[in-house]
């Protein structure tokens, strides 16, 4: 199958080893308007060519985008123009209810999957791409019903073939559970960093970083190309989470504040229980490998 | 060397198998009054063998202390003057102003050195207790001149042996530092679990958890018991800290509510030079490797 990949960084690398790697893929085509990165791509071989927009789009079976949200909202549409009819389309970002609200009315909205695999590091560039990044993480596929059976049907095998899970949901519900999973992690992980950073001389971070402090501010290095316009799209919901978080925050200062030591413990205890469900004492899509599918109903 | 371990958790237990495969200690006596973790201690052969505080204490030549900091308070003065003229004592606390000052005017301060080896994972019990868990990493050690010279001397040594860096300063500066760069990352990881379990389900905390979050909350896991008592006795400078760290989060959150798309990008991009200092772009300990040793004076 002939796949073109739009942004040749870490998912889009990424992706691109995995579906050769499965077979997915005969003949993968890059596009990237970073001219090193494309380059870059080839010379690893992670694409077999490197091409522009237009003609790599026009002779694709399937075209995946792999760009940052607020790119998204322009290329999408163009390239839902420039696919042949029998093509699907599908994209990895992290941000959803915008991106489905531009294409809303395309002659060729069935075409597209909106999708979002949750997995990534905090590294960017074709050089950081890695096999097996999706391997049994999940990725959500939004609105399906207003997608064609048959794109989804090829969408579902995709994301299968590379060790995938798949959680179906509406773009709202996405954007809501991705505020409070990721973009806020990231969004306490970027505050944080500036924190110490407005505090502390670099060289005492640097000696006293221990691997507790390292792995708490590790989002923090993420590319601002990705997550500046993921915040910017998910505005509300980033923002109702960052209000929950720096309101449990201010519960656990008072604590520590007020010398309420039984508060304080009740806090910290809450807290570890996160460790039941992190290490998967759990009962969830482990429950469903036959399919590997499972609906969240809401 | 008979070196005498009281508390056998992953502090003590690390610490007993690297001072063993150093030959530093020739027999290591533990004590816990937990009789479940002394019995798994001798059953793990950490420890040669498993007594009560007072006969292990004054056959001891080194006296370590890896106990939580609020246990300190009562154990080390004990332990100060049950210990022979000779023997050294030294403790592994996160906290240290309450401590040095309630052993300030004790006939035997001069044979305790108050350290904080800065290192540790997010489990507990002698069963979580690693080899080469202090490789690398830094230790603090307080008030180097309220110590006698020998004691002194040879707690540096066995620090080095087991590949620690050293960092010297006052009490007060420890617990300021620390706050930020230790006691800071955990109140904030509790607090991100507490935010993101009082809003998702736990399925969908599971099944989405991926490797960012999972890291950003890894520190929520760490006991109780340990953190509990560390955020009491250094309550002003962690009330401190997170006061700095959610002026921050309010002024990314505010950033992002207000789309300010220019004062965002500033943030994140601030945020991601905790690359450089985590990465080692730094000058730092790294260059003085012939000794080891770093003064920090402020």
């Amino acid at each position: 199958m002939r796949v073109t990949i739009i942004g040749l960084g870490l998912i889009g690398g990424s992706i691109a080893k995995d579906l050769r790697s499965t077979k997915f893929a005969t003949e993968i085509t890059g596009v990237d308007i970073n001219r090193e990165h494309a380059a870059k791509a080839l010379e690893l071989n992670i694409v077999d060519k490197a091409e522009e927009l237009e003609p790599a789009v026009k002779k694709a079976d399937i075209v995946i985008l792999a760009i940052p949200v607020d790119k998204l909202l322009t290329v999408l549409p163009r390239v839902l123009d420039l696919i042949p009819e029998y093509a699907t389309v599908t994209d990895m970002g992290s941000t959803k209810r915008e991106i489905v609200e531009i294409v809303r009315n395309h002659p060729h909205r069935k075409n597209y999957i909106p999708a979002h695999p949750m997995s990534g590091t905090e590294d960017s560039g074709p050089e950081s791409a890695i096999d097996g990044l999706f391997k049994g993480k999940i990725t959500i596929i939004c609105d399906q019903q207003d997608s064609g059976p048959q794109h989804l049907a090829l969408i579902e095998k995709m994301f299968h073939l590379i060790g995938m899970n798949i959680a179906y949901m509406t773009a709202d519900e996405q954007d809501l559970n991705t505020a409070f999973v990721s973009h806020l992690p990231h969004a306490a992980a970027y505050a944080l960093a500036n924190a110490v950073q407005a505090k502390e001389e670099r060289n005492i971070i640097f000696d006293f970083a221990s691997g507790g402090f390292r792995s708490t501010v590790r989002l923090a290095k993420s590319s601002s190309t990705m997550w500046h316009p993921i915040f910017q799209q998910n505005r509300d919901y980033v923002v109702e989470s960052l209000d929950v978080y720096i309101k449990h925050l201010e519960e656990f200062r008072d604590a520590i504040k007020n010398s309420d030591s039984e508060k304080l413990l009740l806090l910290i205890k809450n807290a570890n229980k996160i460790r039941d469900i992190l290490d998967g004492n759990n009962h969830s899509l482990i429950q469903n490998k036959e399919t590997n599918i499972k609906f969240y109903t809401k």
